[in-house]
């Protein structure tokens, strides 16, 4: 899992001066590779476009970088599945915050191992703690996938065991945003809540999905704000990723889930038929 | 000015799978170097450490990199004064925020011209507005220099025109914190007040030597919470920064100062004794 392709060249290094590097300025998308093809790229790549527009960098040609990722895909071609990531920055400029002269953006595509998750995430749930690490808010960078990810590198590792399997961080004020890795959707009285992102958090692709399938089932989605006790309080919690698509919360805190619910197991078996499409 | 040291080697490019790059997962110093002499050497490094400690990043060896920062220096020695910009990031790891398995941090020294600021900016002051792009408040982030910077990015390309030297950023709430690029300071009545740094903001070197020029010269320094009304009532107004020193707030959005104040003036005026020292 060796193959990173830098503008279309293989080559394992960027430039000192590339913004990516010295302030962050540049966005990801992590993304599931099964059998040759990325599940749920067309959502990939609208949030890539739409932070492309957020942060003001041109956003790459679509087809150029398809082209890319078919090669890694070749060369990875005994993997039935991998991680692709997609890094795109705003390239190489002179020091200072100011971007008017930097002309070529960056784009970076690595591959890694699947992770290795064991099954029982997946039907038995997961264990959840909260972050004391918060998340800070901010309208221009809410919902895209940046890369300034500190907020998150700390709060990952306020714990270093396998008792927990994600964090769930919150904002200054008290507000459950998404896990360090992930998004939250609460159930309750047969309805989906999730928080809204329009300050904080990731607006995950997988997240995305669950609710247009939610929607699907004919299951009402609502944005809502949560505190700690209220999201407690919940039927069934769940989170959502787009390489390890939902995980039932089994244990948050001190709460307990007795088992996966109903509505958290219709949504899974629901996104294994929309991945077989 | 191309000397590029990474890890004490010459060379210009970083791996692709360092956490500076995937997650803005570092620090850096942007120092004005002198006559041979990094001035506030002693602050940049106490201002390292400390963001290395809230990071939980391995410090690198002190005299390791003043060595390194010597043989910058050397190549250099034709320049009077230049800028160097030291960055430490937590190294290369495996994909995630998960950090507890990376080894060896990262370190690199690049060289970069003076920037050319004309001289009236100091002798009569700087035009400066507000940004829209708002500064997130998180206080294990607070005051350190780290990587995260796509907040400053996007407020220092509100304006593209020579109009305005500065910017000053607000939290969501209103308060002023500091510029893009400098710190700021007001002057009421014979004394200074600049906005804490708690929740947001860098705490910048030249800051803490004005803070301690000033009680130097018997005036008081307090921080204080400032909206941009209360910050308009000052008597002056200033900006600081490691490589310009002191800058004096000529304008402030409809706000004018007639002339260079008298509180300024005298610090302006130590400033450049404690630098001949």
């Amino acid at each position: 899992m060796k193959s990173i392709l830098i503008n279309g060249e293989v080559k394992s290094t960027i430039r000192v001066l590339d913004r990516g590097l010295q302030y962050g300025d540049g966005l990801f998308e992590t993304m599931a590779m099964r059998n040759g093809k990325i599940h749920l790229w067309d959502a990939h790549w609208e949030r890539l476009t739409y932070g492309c527009k957020q942060l003001s960098i041109p956003l790459p040609d679509k087809e150029l970088i398809e082209n890319e990722i078919d090669l890694i895909c070749d060369e990875n071609k005994e993997q039935e599945k991998f991680i692709i990531k997609l890094i795109v920055t705003r390239g190489e400029g002179d020091r200072g915050y100011r971007f008017s002269n930097v002309q070529n953006v960056t784009r970076i595509l690595t591959s890694h191992s699947w992770p290795d998750y064991p099954n029982v995430y997946q039907t038995e749930g997961v264990v959840v703690r909260y972050c004391e690490t918060t998340l800070s808010e901010n309208k221009k960078l809410a919902g895209i996938k940046h890369l300034n990810r500190l907020e998150q590198v700390l709060a990952r590792n306020e714990w270093d065991t396998d008792e927990f399997q994600e964090g769930l961080m919150l904002t200054l004020s008290g507000d459950v945003v998404d896990g360090t890795m992930s998004n939250i959707f609460a159930v309750k009285d047969n309805t989906i809540f999730t928080p809204g992102l329009t300050l904080c958090g990731v607006a995950g692709v997988m997240r995305k999905t669950v609710i247009n399938l939610s929607k699907k089932l004919g299951v009402s989605v609502y944005e809502k704000t949560f505190t700690k006790v209220e999201l407690e309080q919940a039927d069934e919690l769940f989170l959502t990723n787009s390489l390890f698509g939902i995980w039932p919360i089994k244990i948050i805190a001190k709460t307990r889930f007795t088992k996966v619910g109903e509505v958290t197991k219709k949504l899974q078996d629901e996104l294994v038929k929309f991945r077989c499409k």
